[in-house]
């Protein structure tokens, strides 16, 4: 069953804003990192590479924390827990351009397209300031 | 040895910039918490209670990460990964009146003062963008 994220936070799902990734190292340390994502209304999507830290830790422990707070008023926030349910292939970099374009980012289709996937995270637990 | 902050990134130590604070929950999940913090030169302060679930996760693995990003330019920003090494008490809330200020808050001696704590936080490695 979809998380209910509360009416008053939804905004900060739709906003284009980046979102800070929380995953966990192979050492057991956090690891924290600005991302895009996109809301499609049940899970979080994000594009990355195959290459970087963060997919090593999501493959050895799916478990992520993402908040995103207000720049406005950063005492309101929304965090999602849950986990990493799918790595889907990106390689004509499709779901980047399209993040790209959400963020008003110019760069299209990246040297590194051939390793981009699509993250997909699916929240368990949402806690809102 | 303290680390080293490049020249170039140093502002966003600086300025009063919410940082994304990243922890270990008992089960090992990542858990991530928008906070203010004051940079003393060597090490990461932060005010906190000790009824709250952040402070239970410190005290029970004190590996931390802190990210801040320029609000400007998100594609600009310093991650810090260390520990924590040291808990000071703050029953007068001192410290926490000192950290509204730097933040523009009005907020002074909170109710819980009696609970309140500095969090002193190591920082062991930098990554910057």
């Amino acid at each position: 069953m979809p998380v209910r994220v509360p009416a008053s936070h939804r905004d900060l799902l739709e906003r284009p804003l980046f979102c800070a990734l929380g995953t966990t190292r192979p050492d057991g340390a956090p690891q924290v990192n600005p991302m895009w994502f996109l809301w499609d209304g049940e899970r979080i999507l994000m594009t990355h590479t195959t290459r970087r830290r963060k997919y090593a830790n999501l493959a050895a422990d799916p478990r992520a924390s993402v908040l995103i707070f207000d720049p406005e008023n950063p005492y309101r926030y929304l965090e999602l827990r849950g986990r990493l349910i799918d790595v889907e292939p990106d390689p004509e970099a499709r779901f980047f351009d399209r993040l790209a374009e959400r963020y008003g980012s110019t760069a299209r289709h990246p040297d590194d397209a051939p390793d981009r996937v699509v993250l997909v995270i699916d929240p368990e637990t949402v806690s809102t300031q």
